[in-house]
């Protein structure tokens, strides 16, 4: 599902050869809401509901489950319809947004709407740093699509339930836990959020609004999420190959 | 520049030691069109101005280097004004746009807009392939930035001019090239586009806007990304690496 072949010319270093070559798919997701088309996602078109109910929990349109009323995904899978209790108050509120910054490719800091959501976090939960290493490396070797290249893969592990899901984006997939744990009612506090990707602010951000703990990644976080995690108290963890992992702050978290 | 030092505690795989290691920085940066606050990106803050510049020009607002009238960019480098002849509708069209996809996360070449923009290209220069992939070695070692992990390059060339830019986004490092090319008047019609990222439907089509004829890339394209790419009669090579290379389509430009 969700892959294509493609008839492509491959240079081994020596010769030139025709092979048929496995191809990530890539899909526009529009997702209405109370029969207003809000948004097109590009995406990886898998769990595509979880997808489209995490995008509008990380964006603040929905907080809870008992919000949606009705969910219509279009046969071809490029169309969902939902209807919502959402006020018009949030609705104009995320126009606004969308306007001044480019949809996420904001500072979303910046915004009150996300520092509302996003708040001090004492540390409660200890986690054993081979257990982050152990987790990590899981989402590393994660090949759910047939082996495929190329697709970025989140985590998410609460101590309990550990859920695993990729996209063509970083910011998708995690959106797609967001949903996941939006749908069965999985309490995200405390939770540890997982990356292959790098830590960006816009990623600690969508971390920071389900008041997960730690987020941890194989690559590197920027200096703006350091400082926002800092500001949150959160947990930073990077670099974490083979046995090897760099704490950036809030160790307390990381028994070691 | 734009590099901090963060004391941070690594585990080697043996010991926790304390380290000081460096950062990518990521700061927001806030274009204002005409006095009027316009749209906020998070980029890696250096070629400030081409950054600002090529957005505009890659997102259909602006077209040529004469419409700018003036440039300023604050002494935190956090926000830029310009002065630019843009016209009530281009800047109508891109409201639309923005609230309906998501600024760019949309699928693009479903507004008319774009495909006002895109254009097949008919086969005229051809390259070596040796060339290809001697260029994307350039680019793959590329360290402008202090030897720092974690950016994303994307190089531009023309048979005279190369061009090579670094940011936190791939979206941002292709934008500095577009503005560069801006600014200095270079032609872009034929030339050759390589990335260290994916190459999504969004890279391809940044990259069909300015006429560029290959697109080469370090990693895979999508298949939304192919089926653009035939219709527009361009050339993806991927998985440029060593010497090896993939070419998936209008391979008549790649000698081999």
């Amino acid at each position: 599902m969700a892959i294509n072949l493609w008839k492509a010319t491959h240079f081994n270093g020596k010769d030139f050869e025709e092979i048929e070559t496995p191809l990530i798919s890539e899909r526009p997701l529009t997702i209405y809401i109370n029969d207003k088309e809000f948004i097109t996602l590009l995406s990886y078109p898998d769990n595509i509901e979880e997808l489209a109910l995490g995008f509008l929990k990380s964006e603040g349109l929905i907080e809870d489950i008992d919000q949606i009323k009705k969910i219509k995904l279009d046969k071809d899978k490029t169309k969902i319809h939902i209807e919502a209790d959402i006020t018009t108050l949030e609705e104009r509120l995320y126009e606004k947004r969308i306007v001044t910054t480019g949809c996420g490719k904001g500072s979303i800091f910046f915004f009150a709407l996300d520092s509302l959501k996003c708040r001090f976090a004492e540390v409660k939960k200890r986690w054993d740093y081979k257990q982050i290493i152990a987790l990590m490396r899981e989402i590393n070797t994660h090949r759910g699509t047939k082996n495929i290249r190329g697709l970025h893969v989140c985590g998410f592990y609460d101590g309990t339930n550990f859920v695993v899901r990729e996209d063509v984006g970083r910011h998708n997939a995690l959106d797609k836990i967001v949903g996941h744990c939006l749908i069965n009612r999985i309490n995200t506090e405390d939770s540890i959020i997982f990356t292959t990707g790098r830590i960006s602010s816009e990623i600690l951000l969508k971390s920071a609004k389900i008041n997960a703990a730690i987020i941890v990644s194989r690559s590197t976080p920027t200096d703006l999420s350091l400082e926002i995690a800092e500001k949150l108290n959160l947990t930073v963890v990077g670099y974490v190959r083979g046995n090897q992992m760099t704490i950036y702050n809030a160790k307390e978290r990381i028994l070691i």
